[in-house]
């Protein structure tokens, strides 16, 4: 099972859609396929150059780690020298913090993932989640 | 002047209708600011997972030479080295071949690019420039 | 569709024993899933250590542009700088010659690749399909 | 002495054995030689696709400085900024955890090393030296 096209548009429009709705800063959303590789992105007029780098970075070391943005942030705070030791890992593309989330299919393996980033780490998440809801997809932030 | 993502979708989508309607491959589809940063990226279905950084690759050379992917394939035909040496100078983001296309603004300064990616150079620019007319802005591929 | 650990065990093996069974050099044998990530990789006794970099840029190739190491091999006859600057886009893992297999299901979609070197180029992906054949996948070298 | 293939499907096996039996998450194992170059490796169906580079990081690590993941675990506690520097001096092929194990010959010299992946740090060392053993070589997680 794979991330079409056509789910991605939806999981960045509704994310996207979700940071205005809330009075979010403007959003940057990314979606990688089961491999990492991006599908698609958009960052939002306003969002500063360096975000989709950003996005990347929390989606890619989801899929390659199979952790979530919030689990990564939690090995970060016991154990900083293992997230500086996947970020060379990964050359320099891994950002710990939530705004990451793993994409799963209706049979619970890992399909993709999606990055968030703009505003807070946790709201981040939360719009990332609103738009892989709205694809039909199950998130785990 | 700058290229607003509600632009760069419209540049999108009209370069991989152009490729669908003239039965090219599957592409992929980027558009960069005048920094050489990522503003939208669409793969469509069925185009390998390497396709991302292709475009990118085309993209970004133009812009941070001011030179369009027939110019640096032109400069390749007569001096490999060279392109060689950009492809070094810019950590691999440097595909020197058409499908990389300048974008300008009414004033003709450069506000960004486009790369497209899937099908033969020479038709991954036909699709490039007609996502940028339908933007309103110039191609210069 | 994804290859199971246990084909990539059949395809290595069945590799390896055509390579022995023609008298080629020690051959590497990578196998690779349709994001290019490493499932399995076994080195023969005999062989140089840099195998396993070889072996890994034929299969990454092969899979991130969708291209068989042949198809590269022409198109770097036809325009060196061309793979020079995938080359540089893939940080280096990419070696564009016979030995790189697209594997395909059974819908024809690419679900992985393999890399074999050791022997010529061409011995390389006789053995490559040998094992390919041997697990039951279509290669396309 | 070197670690044969032969052997090192033994390690492996055995690792993966040694996991399966006692119920830890889908493992990956990778078999270095004395000079830290890969000879086998094998990822469980079901584990992330960056593990690869995880289970090199960790055998790297342990060949190239001659101490075991433990001993650098322990130094990244003491002064992580250490075992950052190493990671950078290493291109990133640096993770500073247990689950990296020498192995040595029965002079007592390393010959090679396993890198393990995918449940707790500890876990993995304990699955590492089950292989090694197996094989007939004394680990030092």
């Amino acid at each position: 099972m794979n991330i079409s096209l056509k789910k991605a548009r939806i999981i960045i429009r509704k994310a996207l859609e979700a940071g205005a709705a809330a009075e979010m800063k403007p959003l940057s959303v990314v979606v990688v396929d089961a491999g990492g590789h991006v599908i698609a992105f958009e960052r939002s007029d306003g969002a500063s150059p360096g975000r989709f780098d950003v996005a990347l970075g929390k989606a890619y070391g989801c899929v390659m780690l199979g952790m979530t943005g919030s689990a990564q942030r939690d090995r970060a705070e016991a154990q900083a020298y293992f997230v500086g030791a996947m970020n060379g890992l990964f050359g320099g593309r891994f950002v710990p913090v939530p705004g990451g989330v793993l994409v799963r299919g209706k049979d619970g393996a890992v399909i993709g993932a999606v990055g968030v980033t703009g505003d807070s780490s946790e709201n981040d998440a939360v719009a990332a989640l609103a738009g892989i809801d709205a694809a039909g997809f199950v998130g785990e932030a």
